[in-house]
């Protein structure tokens, strides 16, 4: 149980009909009581009974500030595991500040970002997988990466570590009988058995840490990167699929002004594009440094779009191609984007077609501003992604914390392994697997410390 | 009752850890019910009792979409006074949109703009001066618009008219019990006592039209113009008040990109600056159309800041202090914003405080990069407004609409008493009085049609 009281906005902010105040904490009740009147006669917000609603009025200096709704949830029946009121009111600017206000004045202080989650983390509301869960569900903006959140909120992740690590704490007990009758020289571990168990787990592990590719893609984005000449039409490309998909779209500025980022929802299919620089031959040293950019992100994307331009004569056309075909790696897929087709160069377009036809690239002939093209260069995409590889039952990591735990958990299991092969005593098995056992605990939170659990929530939002 | 149930999101949009959907009509619960799986045994969401809340998940296409808490409000005892359903989601976009296109396939509509306020009102919950509060709640930024919406909604207004309509009734009662006895020639009213009466009832209707003035500066803030030469800082002493108060700024482009309007919280007082074109001779047609467009501004400002650049020579500033006094109406406040003194011409300030010493127009030295000033500035602005002028009890008309009709009946009242002196017939006094009635009973709704309600509603936002 935490000793103090906190609370937050947790709707979000702007004006709304409805906005939500979360207050948690031992004094909960007492703190916002000091405020709220119910209309019912007779009672008083702190000797409500658990999950009950309430309407009545909420007072500042006084004064009635907003009629609201009050939800009153008793520890340890609540989110976080605390005594919570949760007092819904008018979404109003002023009102919501008004309120938080008061409620700091009555005694309450305000919550840091993610400390209601933290809070019923440390309650044993939830392990560590499922709190971050809570975090990515919130950012969720396709089916995927729902999906994802909440196969982790529900604990298949968390389930997934729990046994692994059963088998291990039960190869680690064998191990340490060993070492107490290590005199006698018994071996209570049949060696290939353990071999045998440890090699599983490591597949286990190996499979969890391959998941972390798709995981990410899922939950930020395939990265696609628009790359071509200047003034081929790559960002009239970028803007005319960003208009269309008006629902989900943020800016992210880069570090310099040369790639500019977009994430696009279509259908249902997060993809990152990537705006770069024009490829030019340039002798002006920013230029340089843009283009120098885009050969960077090239590397990084998952789909490569190279666009050219149809009004362009076929030797320059075909010399860009050769150039980006000798960059591109067997994983990535490079789409060409023949572009201005309604003003392009018909013996260029003809010629063009022909030289693709046994080319390894997919060739795409439309114009940025012809509605019908721009969806079949989706919909190829989105099929290129077949992101329904998703299985709901199956755990699929996302979060760089848990790749980077798993991935000392498997470095750990590897010097397991060549312990084994070397023979080396069970003493030094053990600690490399103590190793293997804490990597995975602090997934899960059951090993962890203050600097970590602090990291992990400051990226939360406030209010949650 | 409705026959359709209605359902939208009432918390703001965008990403926040948590998010209401509310869904209101006699169907509300069997349409939830279908897609809401309760986490206690055996209770089902349809037959769960008023004001409680429950723990569950909300599945979509079979899937577990979202962890959710229910709130349940039966008919009549809800805010729409139909049955409500109030959905606790994860403020994740992906859910929210989720939750309302299942909700729509179970058998719900979208609701439009202000629909569960129209359906509170429609069943009788509150009236249309209750219900435009709501509105303007939501919208307050400040203690003055949060306290008149207030006090709009605790029914303080709608109780004034109530008065006024009871004693016109009574009046009007009087009167035709005369029209019932014509022949006999009785006066069964006083025509000195109903002289009085009317009186009483005009004054009351001038007293709430003459509000709206401070009223509508409350609710939509006090407008200042920002008026002077071309370079002189105004724009820059634009930027130096915004930034200083981010909390609320919204940045309204006008109909040309002559005039910029800024709402600014100043102390708890809304501003709404206009900075304006630069006044200078000019033929260029778009930039006189643009100073034109300053005048007009200037006409309507409650305060007028003149911005004069103390690096000129005095005359010429003499000469625009001049200018402008001349266009200055007594109503208006001019304070004179002498700029740039920390790189001004000594001469000319010097010059400038002793001419404006004996000056009706405030002056004030300043630099718009200097905190203190802006500050005293500030606070000069909010002593002019006084809002403190606003007393809680007194009704306050914010709303064109009130206004418009107050209007009409106060004309109308004119003309009874108009009529009264030429002593025109029970039945002319009538025809007025019921005029007066009429305008009344629109602005609390007692008299309406669905054109009126739907203009009225068609200006709240979505979810309430």
């Amino acid at each position: 149980m935490n000793e103090d009281t906190i609370c937050a906005l947790s709707t979000g902010v702007g004006q709304a009909a409805v906005a939500i105040i979360r207050v948690s904490g031992p004094n909960a009740r007492e703190i916002a009581g000091k405020s709220v009147r119910l209309n019912k006669k007779g009672l008083q917000l702190p000797s409500v009974q658990s999950n009950t609603l309430h309407v009545g009025g909420f007072f500042a200096d006084g004064e009635l500030l907003d009629n609201i709704v009050v939800s009153v949830f008793h520890a340890p029946h609540s989110f976080t595991g605390d005594d919570v009121v949760e007092i819904n009111c008018h979404g109003s600017a002023y009102v919501k500040k008004r309120i938080l206000e008061t409620l700091v004045a009555n005694g309450a202080r305000m919550a840091r970002p993610g400390e209601f989650t933290q809070r019923a983390f440390l309650n044993g509301k939830m392990d560590l997988i499922q709190a971050e869960a809570i975090a990515d569900l919130i950012a969720a903006t396709t089916h995927a990466s729902q999906r994802l959140a909440m196969n982790q909120m529900r604990g298949g992740f968390s389930a997934d570590i729990a046994t692994l690590r059963a088998r291990l704490l039960n190869f680690i007990s064998l191990l340490e009988l060993e070492l107490d009758f290590s005199e006698e020289d018994v071996n209570f571990a049949n060696r290939n058995e353990l071999k045998t168990l440890v090699g599983e787990i490591h597949s286990t592990v190996t499979r969890l840490l391959r998941s972390f590719a798709l995981g990410n893609v899922i939950k930020s984005g395939v990265p696609v990167a628009i790359i071509g000449e200047t003034n081929v039409g790559k960002s009239t490309l970028l803007n005319a699929l960003v208009n269309d998909d008006r629902a989900i779209v943020s800016d992210i500025h880069g570090t310099t002004r040369d790639v500019i980022e977009d994430v696009i929802n279509i259908h249902d299919v997060t993809f990152r594009f990537f705006d770069t620089a024009g490829l030019r031959e340039t002798i002006d040293v920013i230029e340089k440094m843009g283009i120098e950019r885009t050969y960077t992100t090239l590397r990084v994307a998952n789909i490569v779009l190279l666009v050219i331009d149809t009004t362009n004569p076929l030797p320059l056309v075909l010399w860009r191609i050769n150039k980006i075909r000798e960059l591109v790696q067997p994983w990535q897929h490079l789409i060409i984007i023949a572009n201005k087709i309604d003003i392009g160069n018909a013996r260029t377009i003809g010629l063009l077609r022909s030289v693709m036809l046994g080319a390894r690239e997919e060739i795409m002939f439309l114009s940025a501003n012809n509605q019908d093209s721009l969806e079949m260069l989706k919909n190829r995409m989105c099929e290129i992604v077949a992101m329904e590889a998703v299985n709901q039952n199956e755990t699929i990591v996302a979060n760089a914390r848990h790749r980077d735990a798993l991935q000392r958990a498997s470095d750990a299991l590897t010097r397991v392994e060549a312990g084994m092969e070397q023979q080396v005593s069970g003493e030094f098995l053990t600690r490399d697997i103590r190793c293997c056992l804490d990597a995975l605990g602090e997934i899960t939170g059951e090993i962890t410390n203050d600097e970590v659990l602090g990291n992990i929530f400051a990226k939360f939002c406030i209010g949650k």
